[in-house]
């Protein structure tokens, strides 16, 4: 996504900042969270949450600790969803995972401590000798309530209402028939979940009105829930160097997912639908939303 | 502890309220969670946070979200610590461990839920439709800026620097020479972190001055950097009905602990001289103490 660069390049400085340093006591820690979060990954959801708030102005520095923590979050949640007690994954993005290199324990309080730390630096406020820069202009530019209303999104997000319910159903689903309710209910918590909080923070973040909340938890919804299908999608189609994991290891585990359930073509169909649903709620910010536009469409086709 | 009985049904009541139902879905994951939070655990915790709160005349309903988020986070760290990954229990307070009973996934997922849900119920902010008694208490009684500094004690005494940094190095240091030092920064991480956090979200919760704050920080760390020392003393001189786990575990598994370091008599005389000096602080706040003073010498000797 070379338009995203710059965007992308200041997250990861963010990121690099506002995690323990590897020379950092505890070492293997500091050194198992900095592996998962410099694994390149694609800063899809930090990005959503920057290009939402700047479509109202926001200062891009201004929204890097809440990008930050939503990207702490979703590796936390990737390095437990490998664990052998879960999905049993040894690789992921072409990369041994993270109980591969560090073992289980390890990973799990890597995972933990991610997920701890997103949190932290969401809550951290000045005068406690643990400022930073990111920490300042992100105190400077959002009030407390509207810091906490971030802070109460991105954890229900992840928890049982959210990707936490979402990774608990699938595990149990797995060699089951079950309903399309079922794999809604999935695709929906799983990855739809952290998603559509992406959206509503990035409007928190910008200020922007009860309409504005509207129309993008709206454009949420539509892609949040395509997310997983698009994921599916890819898992088939794709290929080990691509994917950096097994092609269609979720097939192999007999996961039963919108793809399996309904075909590719029913697949395809509903990525397109959910495309054009959210493209149009975009074009209401007319040339503002351009590169909030190119990034969906990475997003569902990983094009753009 | 009979006096606190009151005190310890309220925070059950609160705890009860704030977990999903085990009827609702998922109901594994939501199972999981109640059975170990309803582990016969003393609350000292959240019953430290209450009472020192109260000595600035804080309502007690105002005080039991964070004291309940408090109880969260301790309970996640005890379901993880017992994971055969980790620490490999089978028992915990005379049941079996929560992998044993519901498996290590939902082990895994029930204490990441944990965690997510006391930082969600602590970021609360009304007029989501989600707000309850206990909420409303506390938004009413707590400012947001203090909200958030309350958030950011819990989630920095939960971290890396705190809980999860004591953890890796306790699992580390097994079957090893380690020096005084790390046994210290285990005890100080591992168990004393969240204690001292305990009394610092009680001074923030009754709004003390500068004063409390340093006064009871002191307090704080007396206690927190020997409690790990104190469990060490039952789990040698404990038995397995009293304690509900396997005696001398931490000895079977080769652990470093102060106890193996400077034996017994060096333990106790640690114990009563920190004992003492919290004492003498807390004499400061006269007999409006004597609730918390006898809670401190439940927990370095669990009589009062």
């Amino acid at each position: 996504m070379d338009i995203f660069q710059d965007k992308i390049q200041a997250i990861d400085k963010a990121l690099g900042y506002l995690l323990p340093g590897e020379e950092e006591y505890p070492q293997t820690l500091n050194r198992a969270m900095r592996y998962s979060i410099f694994a390149g990954g694609k800063r899809i959801r930090p990005l959503l949450i920057l290009l939402i708030a700047e479509l109202f102005g926001l200062r891009q520095d201004d929204g890097l600790i809440p990008s930050c923590a939503m990207e702490m979050v979703h590796t936390y949640s990737l390095i437990h969803d490998d664990l052998p007690a879960m999905d049993n994954d040894d690789y992921r993005r072409g990369r041994p995972a993270s109980h591969k290199v560090f073992g289980e324990a390890t990973a799990i309080l890597a995972g933990d401590a991610l997920l701890t730390l997103a949190l932290e630096i969401l809550a951290q406020e000045s005068g406690n000798g643990q400022g930073n820069y990111y920490t300042s202009s992100y105190i400077n530019a959002v009030p407390p309530l509207d810091r906490l209303k971030i802070l109460a999104e991105i954890s229900r997000a992840a928890g049982v209402d959210g990707m936490i319910g979402g990774q608990i159903v699938d595990l149990e689903s797995e060699g089951k028939e079950i309903p399309p309710q079922t794999i809604d209910y999935i695709n929906s918590h799983k990855t739809g979940a952290l998603f559509s909080a992406c959206f509503r923070i990035g409007v928190i973040l910008g200020k922007g009105t009860r309409d504005d909340f509207g129309r993008l938890n709206a454009c949420a919804e539509a892609i949040g829930s395509t997310f997983q299908v698009v994921d599916d999608l890819l898992d088939l189609e794709g290929n080990r160097e691509k994917m950096g994991k097994d092609k269609g290891a979720d097939l192999k585990l007999k996961k039963a997912t919108y793809l399996s359930h309904f075909g590719v073509e029913k697949a395809k169909a509903l990525r397109d639908e959910k495309f054009n649903e959210s493209k149009k709620i975009l074009d209401y910010y007319g040339d503002r939303a351009g590169p909030l536009q190119r990034l969906v469409r990475f997003i569902l086709y990983r094009d753009y």
